[in-house]
Protein backbone atom coordinates (compact mmCIF):
# COMPACT_ATOMS: atom_id res chain seq x y z
CA UNK A 1 0.00 0.00 0.00
CA UNK A 2 0.87 3.55 -0.77
CA UNK A 3 2.79 4.39 2.75
CA UNK A 4 0.63 8.42 2.38
CA UNK A 5 -2.46 6.33 2.16
CA UNK A 6 -1.51 4.04 4.80
CA UNK A 7 -0.43 6.76 7.46
CA UNK A 8 -3.98 8.64 6.64
CA UNK A 9 -5.85 5.24 7.64
CA UNK A 10 -3.87 5.18 10.55
CA UNK A 11 -5.07 8.94 11.25
CA UNK A 12 -8.35 7.91 10.82
CA UNK A 13 -8.64 4.78 12.92
CA UNK A 14 -7.15 7.11 15.45
CA UNK A 15 -9.71 10.02 15.34
CA UNK A 16 -12.83 7.34 15.48
CA UNK A 17 -11.45 6.64 19.52
CA UNK A 18 -12.46 10.40 19.70
CA UNK A 19 -16.21 10.41 19.68
CA UNK A 20 -18.52 11.72 19.82
CA UNK A 21 -19.89 8.23 18.68
CA UNK A 22 -18.60 4.94 20.12
CA UNK A 23 -16.90 3.06 17.49
CA UNK A 24 -18.34 -0.35 16.94
CA UNK A 25 -16.16 -2.82 15.18
CA UNK A 26 -17.91 -6.37 14.72
CA UNK A 27 -14.81 -8.33 13.85
CA UNK A 28 -14.32 -9.99 10.83
CA UNK A 29 -12.00 -13.41 9.87
CA UNK A 30 -11.68 -13.46 6.22
CA UNK A 31 -11.67 -11.20 3.09
CA UNK A 32 -15.44 -11.72 2.46
CA UNK A 33 -16.48 -11.32 6.52
CA UNK A 34 -14.43 -7.68 6.18
CA UNK A 35 -16.14 -6.53 2.79
CA UNK A 36 -19.65 -7.05 4.66
CA UNK A 37 -18.64 -5.49 7.56
CA UNK A 38 -17.31 -2.53 5.17
CA UNK A 39 -20.39 -2.97 2.92
CA UNK A 40 -22.55 -2.12 5.82
CA UNK A 41 -21.44 0.91 6.94
CA UNK A 42 -18.73 0.53 9.45
CA UNK A 43 -15.62 2.94 9.14
CA UNK A 44 -13.10 0.13 9.75
CA UNK A 45 -12.56 -2.99 9.95
CA UNK A 46 -11.28 -5.24 12.57
CA UNK A 47 -9.75 -8.73 13.03
CA UNK A 48 -10.79 -11.26 15.79
CA UNK A 49 -8.03 -13.79 16.15
CA UNK A 50 -10.36 -17.03 17.59
CA UNK A 51 -11.76 -16.76 13.88
CA UNK A 52 -8.56 -16.51 11.74
CA UNK A 53 -7.48 -19.34 13.64
CA UNK A 54 -10.58 -21.26 13.37
CA UNK A 55 -11.09 -20.82 9.58
CA UNK A 56 -7.25 -21.85 9.08
CA UNK A 57 -7.95 -24.99 11.31
CA UNK A 58 -6.19 -23.36 14.89
CA UNK A 59 -7.77 -23.37 18.31
CA UNK A 60 -7.46 -20.02 19.85
CA UNK A 61 -4.12 -18.91 21.76
CA UNK A 62 -1.65 -18.30 19.16
CA UNK A 63 -1.54 -21.66 17.96
CA UNK A 64 -1.29 -19.97 14.65
CA UNK A 65 2.16 -18.39 13.44
CA UNK A 66 2.82 -14.94 12.56
CA UNK A 67 3.32 -15.54 9.02
CA UNK A 68 -0.47 -17.13 8.71
CA UNK A 69 -1.88 -14.57 10.85
CA UNK A 70 -0.63 -11.51 8.41
CA UNK A 71 -1.45 -13.57 5.35
CA UNK A 72 -5.18 -13.18 6.86
CA UNK A 73 -4.86 -9.82 7.70
CA UNK A 74 -3.15 -8.55 4.16
CA UNK A 75 -6.35 -10.24 2.13
CA UNK A 76 -8.60 -8.05 4.76
CA UNK A 77 -6.96 -5.19 4.22
CA UNK A 78 -6.80 -5.93 0.42
CA UNK A 79 -10.15 -6.28 0.01
CA UNK A 80 -11.52 -3.06 1.69
CA UNK A 81 -10.97 0.31 1.60
CA UNK A 82 -11.69 1.38 5.24
CA UNK A 83 -9.06 1.06 7.72
CA UNK A 84 -8.27 -2.47 8.97
CA UNK A 85 -7.37 -3.18 12.81
CA UNK A 86 -5.71 -6.73 13.46
CA UNK A 87 -6.02 -8.66 16.54
CA UNK A 88 -2.47 -9.84 16.63
CA UNK A 89 -2.84 -11.97 20.41
CA UNK A 90 0.41 -11.36 22.03
CA UNK A 91 2.17 -10.05 18.63
CA UNK A 92 3.84 -13.56 18.35
CA UNK A 93 6.83 -12.85 19.50
CA UNK A 94 8.71 -12.50 23.67
CA UNK A 95 10.90 -9.87 23.30
CA UNK A 96 10.19 -6.29 22.25
CA UNK A 97 12.77 -6.84 19.07
CA UNK A 98 10.60 -9.59 18.16
CA UNK A 99 7.26 -7.45 18.69
CA UNK A 100 8.89 -4.75 16.65
CA UNK A 101 9.49 -7.54 13.80
CA UNK A 102 5.70 -7.78 13.93
CA UNK A 103 5.25 -4.28 13.66
CA UNK A 104 7.07 -4.00 10.59
CA UNK A 105 4.89 -7.25 8.49
CA UNK A 106 2.19 -5.50 10.31
CA UNK A 107 2.74 -2.74 8.34
CA UNK A 108 3.56 -4.20 4.89
CA UNK A 109 0.46 -6.00 5.49
CA UNK A 110 -1.80 -3.20 5.06
CA UNK A 111 -3.21 -2.61 8.64
CA UNK A 112 -2.83 0.67 10.65
CA UNK A 113 -3.90 -0.97 13.98
CA UNK A 114 -3.23 -4.29 16.05
CA UNK A 115 -4.55 -5.38 19.17
CA UNK A 116 -1.72 -6.78 21.56
CA UNK A 117 -2.57 -8.57 24.48
CA UNK A 118 -0.72 -9.19 28.09
CA UNK A 119 -0.84 -13.11 28.31
CA UNK A 120 1.29 -15.52 25.91
CA UNK A 121 -0.41 -18.67 27.16
CA UNK A 122 -3.33 -20.36 28.60
CA UNK A 123 -2.64 -19.52 31.91
CA UNK A 124 -1.94 -16.60 34.55
CA UNK A 125 1.80 -17.91 34.77
CA UNK A 126 2.05 -16.41 31.14
CA UNK A 127 1.01 -12.96 31.90
CA UNK A 128 3.88 -10.49 30.80
CA UNK A 129 5.25 -8.49 33.39
CA UNK A 130 4.05 -5.11 33.14
CA UNK A 131 7.03 -3.46 32.07
CA UNK A 132 8.21 -6.00 29.70
CA UNK A 133 4.90 -5.43 28.32
CA UNK A 134 5.18 -1.55 28.26
CA UNK A 135 8.24 -1.85 26.58
CA UNK A 136 7.05 -3.91 23.65
CA UNK A 137 4.30 -1.05 22.98
CA UNK A 138 7.10 1.24 23.00
CA UNK A 139 8.50 -0.75 20.27
CA UNK A 140 5.90 -0.68 17.84
CA UNK A 141 5.52 2.86 18.78
CA UNK A 142 9.08 3.79 17.68
CA UNK A 143 8.88 1.01 14.87
CA UNK A 144 5.60 2.77 13.67
CA UNK A 145 6.99 6.01 13.57
CA UNK A 146 10.23 5.22 11.67
CA UNK A 147 8.03 3.39 9.47
CA UNK A 148 5.66 6.48 9.13
CA UNK A 149 2.38 4.86 9.61
CA UNK A 150 1.03 5.78 12.71
CA UNK A 151 -0.28 2.25 14.26
CA UNK A 152 -3.32 2.94 16.46
CA UNK A 153 -2.10 0.20 19.30
CA UNK A 154 -5.10 -1.01 21.48
CA UNK A 155 -3.40 -2.60 24.52
CA UNK A 156 -5.15 -5.38 26.25
CA UNK A 157 -5.14 -6.39 29.86
CA UNK A 158 -6.31 -10.39 30.55
CA UNK A 159 -6.74 -9.56 34.32
CA UNK A 160 -10.58 -10.20 33.79
CA UNK A 161 -10.63 -12.21 31.45
CA UNK A 162 -8.33 -14.95 31.97
CA UNK A 163 -8.99 -14.08 34.91
CA UNK A 164 -5.78 -13.56 36.86
CA UNK A 165 -5.53 -12.89 40.62
CA UNK A 166 -7.43 -11.94 43.27
CA UNK A 167 -10.83 -10.74 42.42
CA UNK A 168 -10.68 -7.29 44.49
CA UNK A 169 -7.42 -6.49 43.10
CA UNK A 170 -8.60 -7.16 39.88
CA UNK A 171 -9.58 -3.09 39.20
CA UNK A 172 -6.86 -1.73 40.55
CA UNK A 173 -4.55 -3.93 38.76
CA UNK A 174 -6.06 -3.45 35.37
CA UNK A 175 -5.97 0.29 35.97
CA UNK A 176 -2.20 0.22 36.38
CA UNK A 177 -1.33 -2.07 33.63
CA UNK A 178 -3.95 -0.08 31.01
CA UNK A 179 -2.21 3.49 32.46
CA UNK A 180 0.96 1.93 31.96
CA UNK A 181 -0.05 0.44 28.59
CA UNK A 182 -1.06 4.34 27.62
CA UNK A 183 2.12 5.77 28.86
CA UNK A 184 3.91 3.73 26.73
CA UNK A 185 1.92 4.97 23.73
CA UNK A 186 -1.01 2.62 23.50
CA UNK A 187 -3.96 5.26 21.74
CA UNK A 188 -6.53 2.59 23.44
CA UNK A 189 -6.51 0.68 26.14
CA UNK A 190 -9.04 -2.59 26.44
CA UNK A 191 -10.19 -4.49 29.18
CA UNK A 192 -12.20 -7.26 27.63
CA UNK A 193 -14.79 -9.98 29.78
CA UNK A 194 -15.57 -6.63 31.82
CA UNK A 195 -19.25 -5.89 32.33
CA UNK A 196 -20.73 -3.97 35.23
CA UNK A 197 -21.67 -0.84 34.13
CA UNK A 198 -19.99 0.99 37.50
CA UNK A 199 -16.55 -0.54 37.04
CA UNK A 200 -16.80 0.67 33.95
CA UNK A 201 -17.48 3.88 34.38
CA UNK A 202 -14.73 4.24 36.66
CA UNK A 203 -12.18 2.37 34.39
CA UNK A 204 -12.80 5.02 32.11
CA UNK A 205 -12.13 7.79 34.66
CA UNK A 206 -9.04 6.12 35.79
CA UNK A 207 -7.21 4.95 32.37
CA UNK A 208 -7.31 8.77 30.97
CA UNK A 209 -7.32 6.73 27.64
CA UNK A 210 -10.06 5.87 25.32
CA UNK A 211 -11.05 2.32 26.52
CA UNK A 212 -12.17 -0.91 24.66
CA UNK A 213 -14.78 -2.83 26.02
CA UNK A 214 -15.89 -6.60 24.55
CA UNK A 215 -19.46 -7.04 23.37
CA UNK A 216 -20.36 -10.05 25.23
CA UNK A 217 -23.47 -11.33 27.08
CA UNK A 218 -24.16 -9.40 30.16
CA UNK A 219 -22.22 -6.62 29.32
CA UNK A 220 -24.40 -2.97 29.27
CA UNK A 221 -25.96 -1.95 25.64
CA UNK A 222 -23.70 -0.35 23.11
CA UNK A 223 -25.51 3.05 23.62
CA UNK A 224 -25.23 2.63 27.52
CA UNK A 225 -21.64 1.82 26.94
CA UNK A 226 -21.35 5.23 24.85
CA UNK A 227 -23.02 6.80 27.91
CA UNK A 228 -20.44 5.86 30.03
CA UNK A 229 -17.90 7.37 27.63
CA UNK A 230 -16.25 4.08 26.48
CA UNK A 231 -14.71 5.07 23.54
CA UNK A 232 -14.69 1.36 21.79
CA UNK A 233 -16.63 -1.55 21.36
CA UNK A 234 -15.58 -4.93 19.81
CA UNK A 235 -17.24 -8.25 19.46
CA UNK A 236 -14.35 -11.00 19.22
CA UNK A 237 -15.05 -13.92 17.85
CA UNK A 238 -19.04 -13.33 18.10
CA UNK A 239 -19.83 -12.51 14.38
CA UNK A 240 -17.66 -15.63 13.46
CA UNK A 241 -19.29 -17.81 15.44
CA UNK A 242 -22.27 -16.29 14.55
CA UNK A 243 -22.04 -17.60 10.99
CA UNK A 244 -20.74 -20.79 12.28
CA UNK A 245 -23.67 -21.23 14.00
CA UNK A 246 -26.20 -20.56 10.90
CA UNK A 247 -24.15 -22.96 8.88
CA UNK A 248 -24.52 -25.95 11.70
CA UNK A 249 -28.02 -25.12 12.28
CA UNK A 250 -28.72 -25.40 8.20
CA UNK A 251 -26.58 -28.18 8.24
CA UNK A 252 -27.73 -30.12 10.79
CA UNK A 253 -31.47 -29.67 9.16
CA UNK A 254 -29.93 -31.18 5.60
CA UNK A 255 -28.95 -34.18 7.77
CA UNK A 256 -31.73 -35.01 10.49
CA UNK A 257 -34.54 -34.18 8.37
CA UNK A 258 -32.99 -33.83 4.86
CA UNK A 259 -34.23 -30.29 4.47
CA UNK A 260 -32.05 -28.10 2.71
CA UNK A 261 -34.34 -25.13 2.53
CA UNK A 262 -33.35 -23.22 5.27
CA UNK A 263 -29.94 -22.74 3.52
CA UNK A 264 -30.80 -20.20 1.19
CA UNK A 265 -33.35 -18.54 3.27
CA UNK A 266 -30.97 -15.93 4.53
CA UNK A 267 -28.25 -16.80 1.97
CA UNK A 268 -26.03 -13.83 0.69
CA UNK A 269 -26.89 -14.05 -2.93
CA UNK A 270 -24.00 -15.66 -5.07
CA UNK A 271 -23.75 -12.83 -7.41
CA UNK A 272 -23.87 -10.62 -4.56
CA UNK A 273 -20.54 -12.02 -3.16
CA UNK A 274 -18.90 -11.84 -6.39
CA UNK A 275 -20.15 -8.44 -6.76
CA UNK A 276 -18.71 -7.55 -3.26
CA UNK A 277 -15.43 -8.90 -4.38
CA UNK A 278 -15.13 -6.99 -7.84
CA UNK A 279 -16.95 -9.29 -10.26
CA UNK A 280 -19.01 -7.47 -12.32
CA UNK B 1 -1.19 -38.22 4.65
CA UNK B 2 0.00 -42.29 4.79
CA UNK B 3 -0.91 -43.46 1.47
CA UNK B 4 -2.59 -46.71 2.42
CA UNK B 5 -5.23 -44.73 4.66
CA UNK B 6 -5.60 -42.28 2.15
CA UNK B 7 -6.46 -45.09 -0.73
CA UNK B 8 -8.80 -46.16 2.03
CA UNK B 9 -10.46 -42.93 2.10
CA UNK B 10 -10.85 -43.14 -1.12
CA UNK B 11 -12.82 -45.89 -1.69
CA UNK B 12 -14.93 -45.47 1.12
CA UNK B 13 -16.09 -42.08 -0.41
CA UNK B 14 -16.45 -43.97 -3.74
CA UNK B 15 -18.85 -46.40 -2.03
CA UNK B 16 -20.62 -43.73 -0.30
CA UNK B 17 -21.79 -42.99 -3.96
CA UNK B 18 -23.36 -46.28 -4.74
CA UNK B 19 -26.10 -46.20 -2.17
CA UNK B 20 -28.60 -47.37 -1.19
CA UNK B 21 -29.33 -43.82 0.49
CA UNK B 22 -27.56 -41.04 -1.03
CA UNK B 23 -24.91 -38.78 -0.64
CA UNK B 24 -25.67 -35.31 0.82
CA UNK B 25 -22.59 -33.26 0.95
CA UNK B 26 -23.32 -29.36 2.48
CA UNK B 27 -19.78 -28.21 1.20
CA UNK B 28 -17.61 -26.38 3.58
CA UNK B 29 -15.47 -23.50 2.48
CA UNK B 30 -12.62 -23.57 5.50
CA UNK B 31 -11.03 -25.77 8.12
CA UNK B 32 -13.48 -25.04 10.70
CA UNK B 33 -17.03 -24.93 9.02
CA UNK B 34 -14.98 -28.88 7.53
CA UNK B 35 -15.09 -29.97 11.44
CA UNK B 36 -18.52 -28.71 11.92
CA UNK B 37 -19.95 -30.64 8.74
CA UNK B 38 -18.23 -33.70 10.31
CA UNK B 39 -19.05 -33.50 13.71
CA UNK B 40 -23.29 -33.12 12.41
CA UNK B 41 -22.29 -36.76 11.03
CA UNK B 42 -21.59 -36.43 7.00
CA UNK B 43 -19.48 -39.14 6.17
CA UNK B 44 -17.81 -37.16 4.03
CA UNK B 45 -16.61 -33.54 3.35
CA UNK B 46 -16.78 -31.21 0.29
CA UNK B 47 -15.22 -28.28 -0.25
CA UNK B 48 -17.20 -25.20 -2.31
CA UNK B 49 -14.61 -23.25 -4.55
CA UNK B 50 -16.82 -20.16 -4.66
CA UNK B 51 -17.11 -19.82 -0.80
CA UNK B 52 -13.04 -20.46 -0.88
CA UNK B 53 -12.61 -17.72 -2.72
CA UNK B 54 -14.47 -15.65 -1.31
CA UNK B 55 -12.96 -16.46 1.86
CA UNK B 56 -9.61 -15.71 0.27
CA UNK B 57 -10.79 -12.62 -1.58
CA UNK B 58 -11.87 -13.71 -5.01
CA UNK B 59 -14.69 -13.75 -7.10
CA UNK B 60 -15.35 -17.09 -8.16
CA UNK B 61 -14.56 -18.34 -11.67
CA UNK B 62 -10.60 -19.65 -10.93
CA UNK B 63 -9.55 -16.11 -10.35
CA UNK B 64 -7.54 -17.82 -7.33
CA UNK B 65 -4.78 -19.76 -7.54
CA UNK B 66 -4.05 -23.54 -7.60
CA UNK B 67 -1.90 -23.45 -4.90
CA UNK B 68 -4.19 -20.77 -3.22
CA UNK B 69 -6.89 -23.44 -3.18
CA UNK B 70 -5.07 -26.59 -2.37
CA UNK B 71 -3.61 -24.76 0.73
CA UNK B 72 -7.00 -24.42 1.88
CA UNK B 73 -8.25 -27.81 1.06
CA UNK B 74 -4.88 -29.14 2.64
CA UNK B 75 -6.00 -27.54 5.85
CA UNK B 76 -9.36 -28.95 5.38
CA UNK B 77 -8.18 -32.41 4.91
CA UNK B 78 -5.99 -32.32 8.18
CA UNK B 79 -8.71 -31.02 10.06
CA UNK B 80 -11.01 -33.71 9.47
CA UNK B 81 -10.99 -37.63 10.06
CA UNK B 82 -13.94 -38.08 6.76
CA UNK B 83 -13.10 -38.19 3.14
CA UNK B 84 -12.79 -35.06 1.55
CA UNK B 85 -13.36 -33.97 -1.83
CA UNK B 86 -12.24 -30.60 -3.30
CA UNK B 87 -13.95 -28.64 -6.08
CA UNK B 88 -10.81 -27.65 -8.16
CA UNK B 89 -13.27 -25.76 -10.89
CA UNK B 90 -11.85 -26.57 -14.29
CA UNK B 91 -8.47 -27.98 -12.86
CA UNK B 92 -6.17 -24.81 -12.55
CA UNK B 93 -5.12 -25.87 -16.41
CA UNK B 94 -5.87 -26.04 -19.59
CA UNK B 95 -3.52 -29.15 -21.00
CA UNK B 96 -4.30 -32.87 -19.39
CA UNK B 97 -0.51 -32.65 -18.51
CA UNK B 98 -1.32 -30.00 -16.05
CA UNK B 99 -4.21 -31.34 -14.89
CA UNK B 100 -2.10 -34.43 -14.32
CA UNK B 101 0.08 -31.88 -12.16
CA UNK B 102 -3.13 -30.63 -10.37
CA UNK B 103 -4.10 -34.20 -9.22
CA UNK B 104 -0.61 -34.91 -8.02
CA UNK B 105 -0.60 -31.56 -5.58
CA UNK B 106 -4.32 -32.69 -4.73
CA UNK B 107 -3.32 -36.33 -3.50
CA UNK B 108 -0.32 -34.53 -1.94
CA UNK B 109 -2.94 -32.18 0.07
CA UNK B 110 -4.76 -35.41 1.66
CA UNK B 111 -8.15 -34.78 -0.49
CA UNK B 112 -9.21 -38.59 -2.49
CA UNK B 113 -11.73 -36.61 -4.47
CA UNK B 114 -12.67 -33.63 -6.89
CA UNK B 115 -15.14 -32.14 -9.14
CA UNK B 116 -13.82 -31.29 -12.27
CA UNK B 117 -15.80 -28.85 -14.47
CA UNK B 118 -15.95 -28.12 -18.51
CA UNK B 119 -15.95 -24.45 -18.63
CA UNK B 120 -12.89 -22.56 -18.11
CA UNK B 121 -14.28 -18.99 -17.89
CA UNK B 122 -17.26 -17.01 -17.63
CA UNK B 123 -18.84 -17.55 -21.01
CA UNK B 124 -19.94 -20.69 -22.99
CA UNK B 125 -16.95 -19.63 -25.63
CA UNK B 126 -14.10 -21.52 -22.62
CA UNK B 127 -16.46 -24.89 -22.74
CA UNK B 128 -13.97 -26.94 -23.43
CA UNK B 129 -14.51 -29.62 -26.22
CA UNK B 130 -15.55 -32.63 -25.76
CA UNK B 131 -12.33 -35.16 -26.18
CA UNK B 132 -10.25 -32.61 -24.54
CA UNK B 133 -12.28 -32.78 -21.31
CA UNK B 134 -12.08 -36.66 -21.49
CA UNK B 135 -8.26 -36.48 -22.07
CA UNK B 136 -8.10 -34.30 -18.81
CA UNK B 137 -10.18 -37.09 -17.00
CA UNK B 138 -8.08 -39.33 -18.04
CA UNK B 139 -5.03 -37.78 -17.11
CA UNK B 140 -6.38 -37.74 -13.48
CA UNK B 141 -7.40 -41.22 -13.49
CA UNK B 142 -3.82 -42.36 -14.34
CA UNK B 143 -2.11 -40.00 -12.28
CA UNK B 144 -4.54 -41.47 -9.09
CA UNK B 145 -3.31 -44.95 -10.22
CA UNK B 146 0.27 -44.38 -10.12
CA UNK B 147 -0.33 -42.39 -6.73
CA UNK B 148 -2.21 -45.66 -5.72
CA UNK B 149 -5.13 -43.14 -4.32
CA UNK B 150 -8.17 -43.90 -6.60
CA UNK B 151 -9.23 -39.99 -6.50
CA UNK B 152 -13.02 -40.14 -6.99
CA UNK B 153 -13.71 -37.89 -9.65
CA UNK B 154 -16.92 -35.95 -10.19
CA UNK B 155 -17.05 -34.88 -13.52
CA UNK B 156 -19.56 -32.00 -14.29
CA UNK B 157 -20.71 -30.11 -17.60
CA UNK B 158 -22.37 -26.56 -17.25
CA UNK B 159 -24.62 -27.13 -20.28
CA UNK B 160 -27.90 -26.30 -17.73
CA UNK B 161 -25.74 -23.92 -15.27
CA UNK B 162 -23.93 -21.64 -17.78
CA UNK B 163 -26.73 -22.25 -19.63
CA UNK B 164 -24.75 -22.91 -22.68
CA UNK B 165 -26.56 -24.01 -25.82
CA UNK B 166 -30.08 -24.13 -27.24
CA UNK B 167 -32.46 -25.23 -25.11
CA UNK B 168 -34.09 -27.98 -26.74
CA UNK B 169 -30.44 -29.58 -27.04
CA UNK B 170 -29.32 -29.43 -23.90
CA UNK B 171 -30.13 -32.39 -22.33
CA UNK B 172 -29.01 -34.41 -25.14
CA UNK B 173 -25.61 -32.92 -25.38
CA UNK B 174 -25.41 -33.28 -21.21
CA UNK B 175 -26.06 -37.02 -22.10
CA UNK B 176 -23.34 -36.92 -24.29
CA UNK B 177 -20.36 -35.31 -22.41
CA UNK B 178 -21.54 -37.00 -19.39
CA UNK B 179 -21.24 -40.60 -20.57
CA UNK B 180 -17.88 -39.67 -22.23
CA UNK B 181 -16.81 -38.13 -19.04
CA UNK B 182 -17.66 -41.56 -17.63
CA UNK B 183 -16.08 -43.72 -19.95
CA UNK B 184 -13.17 -41.61 -19.87
CA UNK B 185 -12.82 -42.49 -15.77
CA UNK B 186 -15.27 -40.13 -13.38
CA UNK B 187 -17.14 -42.00 -10.98
CA UNK B 188 -19.67 -39.57 -10.53
CA UNK B 189 -20.99 -37.19 -12.94
CA UNK B 190 -22.87 -33.69 -11.92
CA UNK B 191 -25.05 -31.77 -14.31
CA UNK B 192 -25.61 -28.42 -11.51
CA UNK B 193 -28.86 -26.47 -12.51
CA UNK B 194 -30.95 -29.20 -13.49
CA UNK B 195 -34.11 -28.98 -11.10
CA UNK B 196 -36.77 -30.53 -13.01
CA UNK B 197 -37.76 -34.11 -11.67
CA UNK B 198 -38.93 -36.23 -14.64
CA UNK B 199 -35.36 -34.67 -16.69
CA UNK B 200 -33.58 -36.16 -13.79
CA UNK B 201 -34.98 -38.92 -13.42
CA UNK B 202 -34.40 -39.32 -17.37
CA UNK B 203 -30.23 -38.30 -16.96
CA UNK B 204 -30.22 -41.09 -14.38
CA UNK B 205 -30.96 -44.07 -16.90
CA UNK B 206 -29.20 -42.28 -19.73
CA UNK B 207 -25.66 -41.84 -17.81
CA UNK B 208 -25.42 -45.19 -16.45
CA UNK B 209 -23.02 -43.75 -13.65
CA UNK B 210 -23.79 -42.36 -10.44
CA UNK B 211 -24.91 -38.50 -10.59
CA UNK B 212 -24.50 -35.50 -8.09
CA UNK B 213 -27.53 -32.92 -8.55
CA UNK B 214 -26.62 -29.63 -6.95
CA UNK B 215 -29.54 -28.52 -4.29
CA UNK B 216 -30.72 -24.87 -5.17
CA UNK B 217 -34.34 -23.28 -4.53
CA UNK B 218 -36.55 -25.43 -7.33
CA UNK B 219 -34.89 -28.30 -6.89
CA UNK B 220 -36.96 -31.52 -5.67
CA UNK B 221 -36.30 -32.52 -2.30
CA UNK B 222 -33.36 -34.50 -1.01
CA UNK B 223 -35.46 -37.93 -0.54
CA UNK B 224 -37.36 -36.81 -3.82
CA UNK B 225 -34.14 -36.60 -5.66
CA UNK B 226 -32.83 -40.56 -3.61
CA UNK B 227 -36.30 -41.90 -5.10
CA UNK B 228 -35.21 -40.48 -8.58
CA UNK B 229 -31.89 -42.36 -8.12
CA UNK B 230 -30.04 -39.41 -7.61
CA UNK B 231 -26.96 -40.49 -5.69
CA UNK B 232 -24.93 -37.47 -4.77
CA UNK B 233 -26.32 -34.03 -3.76
CA UNK B 234 -24.16 -30.78 -2.75
CA UNK B 235 -25.22 -27.44 -1.81
CA UNK B 236 -22.50 -25.36 -4.10
CA UNK B 237 -21.39 -22.21 -1.85
CA UNK B 238 -25.27 -22.32 -0.03
CA UNK B 239 -23.69 -23.19 3.06
CA UNK B 240 -20.67 -20.42 2.82
CA UNK B 241 -23.35 -18.00 1.58
CA UNK B 242 -25.75 -19.08 4.18
CA UNK B 243 -23.04 -18.09 7.38
CA UNK B 244 -22.37 -14.96 5.55
CA UNK B 245 -26.03 -14.25 5.75
CA UNK B 246 -26.11 -14.87 9.37
CA UNK B 247 -23.58 -12.70 10.18
CA UNK B 248 -24.58 -9.81 7.49
CA UNK B 249 -27.53 -9.92 9.41
CA UNK B 250 -26.48 -9.81 13.29
CA UNK B 251 -23.86 -6.92 12.12
CA UNK B 252 -27.02 -4.91 10.73
CA UNK B 253 -28.55 -5.05 13.95
CA UNK B 254 -25.46 -3.32 15.70
CA UNK B 255 -24.81 -0.76 12.91
CA UNK B 256 -29.00 0.10 12.45
CA UNK B 257 -29.99 -0.33 16.32
CA UNK B 258 -26.84 -0.66 18.29
CA UNK B 259 -28.11 -4.44 19.27
CA UNK B 260 -25.27 -6.71 19.62
CA UNK B 261 -27.87 -9.31 21.68
CA UNK B 262 -28.48 -11.45 18.18
CA UNK B 263 -24.86 -12.08 17.70
CA UNK B 264 -24.94 -14.88 20.31
CA UNK B 265 -28.37 -16.32 19.99
CA UNK B 266 -26.79 -19.06 18.04
CA UNK B 267 -23.41 -18.99 17.90
CA UNK B 268 -21.35 -22.02 18.35
CA UNK B 269 -19.56 -21.08 21.75
CA UNK B 270 -16.29 -20.08 22.37
CA UNK B 271 -15.11 -23.38 24.06
CA UNK B 272 -17.04 -26.01 21.29
CA UNK B 273 -15.03 -24.14 18.76
CA UNK B 274 -11.74 -24.65 20.89
CA UNK B 275 -12.69 -28.09 20.99
CA UNK B 276 -13.29 -28.90 17.72
CA UNK B 277 -9.98 -27.72 17.08
CA UNK B 278 -8.23 -30.05 19.29
CA UNK B 279 -7.69 -27.83 22.20
CA UNK B 280 -9.23 -29.28 25.49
Amino acid sequence: MDGEKQAQKAALLKKLHSGPKILVLPNAWDAISARIVEEIGFPAVATTSAGVAASLGYPDGQRISRSEMLEVVARVARSVQVPVTADMEAGYGVTPAEIAETARELIASGAVGLNLEDVTGDDESTHVETNLQAEKIRAIRETAASAGVPLVINARTDVYLMPIGPEETRFERTVERLRAYAKAGADCVFAPALKDAQTIKELVKAVEAPLNILLMPGVPSISELEKLGVARVSIGSGLARAALGAARKVANAMFERRDDSSVFADAVPYAEVNRLLGRA
